[in-house]
């Protein structure tokens, strides 16, 4: 048994899955602001999940844990998880300790990655895949030859900061009209303002109601969707762009709206058109937690119980 | 002694490689147009290169080719390269019958990359470099942990048709206001037409001279070329960011300019600071035959005798 943990902004979501990588037991927690409230979150999950297979911590085959923020998965310390109130948390250092095992530690977008791929991989094909997640914020993670692309400092896929628009807004990095800016739940909350609490089916449902505002602002979001996957394609050439986080909630009717900007891009490029970018788009299946089993899958360094 | 061979739109470079990866002898010959002008022009400075290193074409220990166009280096076939009038050509296949050994062929860019990463790899360290070629047009090639990235469908690096001014000028590709027509050569024909032989150093002494329309194409060549550099490092994370291609022939003064860009994108933002732009971009030796090298150290799947 092999455990995984996704530590979110408000939520941490710890996995046990078998050897075929399917989640056979599953454990919600609050998570709470700041290093001690984080860690007793993880622990809390991880010791329940046990309860749940009936075995000690320290006999899981691995623990690994995703976390927002900047992550040396060698020693698998943490830096910068601005929503979690953490500048900086020897977390598998810590964890280890805690659980009597050693975890490994990855950017949570990184463990999505690593579980999109593992969970797709087989009915879509190829080794290379980048997962983009539409959260509030937007970024990607790489699998290059079916592992991981963590970048020579860690810092692959931030492309939620490519500046796309010079008369965009501002964007929280100091620069202005990033592409987070543009194609991200942050977007949405700017230009379509709701108390809903899926505020992206709320913009979808207004704009299928024919709400001229809501069609704009819905277009404008989808064609940023889509210049976003294409730009991981030129870049990377990677096989496929699964989209997931909270806007991909959406499901079909995102890669539909998505496909339809492609097909009018290829219209005009018969080099777009030869990239077959509508062949290439998928959506991560809603609720699969896939940062919790990407970080229970993931290889790589493990920090050494202390 | 390896052998690589750079196939360009008017000159074919051949060099004759020893064991640390230095040029021990060079050739060059016109290309001219077409499969057969393209094939006589390899023979003939692999030949010619035979002589001077007083051995039979066969006896070398390797030969690859770089091309530009959509290279299948599984199979050495070409297609689309479109300088040299070449739709289709089995051109591993036809070198090797004529050269009685068998021939690797890459991408030109690829090649490029490999071979400034085997330059510069030991001074600038890491094990991760996109080579960004700032030619007539404007494409990178990508090496990740030392070796060749080629894409799942041999399209890595294409960032020179990524959009990035929706009322920019139309580009070959059919989209409008791609990377490629504001940050090459093409561009500074446009925006600065001149018969000059090297129309960017011209353009820089123009600028320097306090030319005005000089200075503001000067100034946004300079800005869009380190746009194409931050995409590259905020995607990949790559280590390096290489600049080759006629752009580069500037050396030292297009790294000051680009430099200069970075400092002031970092003044406003504490998260671009944070990457050391200034810090991972270096120019290519001028008139290091990089392509060729490349060819002749890169590794993968050779083309069979047939």
């Amino acid at each position: 048994v092999r455990v995984g943990v996704d530590i979110g902004g408000t939520k941490t979501h710890a996995v046990a899955i078998d050897g075929t990588g399917r989640p056979v037991h599953q454990v919600l927690a609050g998570t709470g602001s700041g290093a001690a409230a984080v860690l007793a979150a993880a622990v809390d999950t991880v010791t329940r999940l046990a309860e749940d297979c009936g075995m000690p911590t320290w006999q899981f085959e691995s623990i690994g844990v995703g976390i927002p923020g900047t992550v040396d998965v060698a020693s698998g310390r943490v830096a910068n998880a601005v929503n979690l109130k953490i500048d900086e948390l020897e977390l598998g250092g810590e964890l280890s300790l805690r659980l009597g095992s050693p975890v490994h530690v990855e950017n949570d977008v990184n463990a999505a990655a690593f579980g999109a791929f593992r969970l797709l991989s087989g009915t879509l094909g190829g080794d290379s895949m980048a997962y983009l997640n539409l959260g509030t914020g937007l970024a990607a993670g790489l699998v290059l030859h079916g592992e991981l692309w963590r970048g020579a400092r860690g810092g692959a896929g931030e492309i939620g900061h490519i500046p796309v628009d010079p008369n965009g807004p501002r964007c929280s990095c100091g620069q202005r009209g990033c592409l987070e800016t543009v194609a991200s739940g942050s977007a949405i909350a700017r230009e379509w303002p709701t108390g809903h609490p899926r505020p992206v089916q709320e913009l979808f449902q207004a704009a299928a109601a024919g709400k001229h505002r809501a069609i704009e602002v819905k277009r404008r979001l989808v064609r940023n969707v889509a210049s976003a996957a294409r730009l991981l394609v030129l870049t990377m050439d990677v096989e496929t762009v699964v989209f997931g986080g909270g806007i991909s909630s959406l499901g079909e009717p995102l890669l539909e709206a998505v496909r339809e900007v492609f097909a009018d891009w290829a219209a005009d490029s018969p080099f777009l058109a030869s990239l077959d970018l509508p062949g290439r788009v998928a959506v991560l299946p809603d609720e699969f937690p896939a940062a919790a089993v990407g970080a229970a899958l993931v290889g790589g360094t493990v920090s050494e119980v202390l």
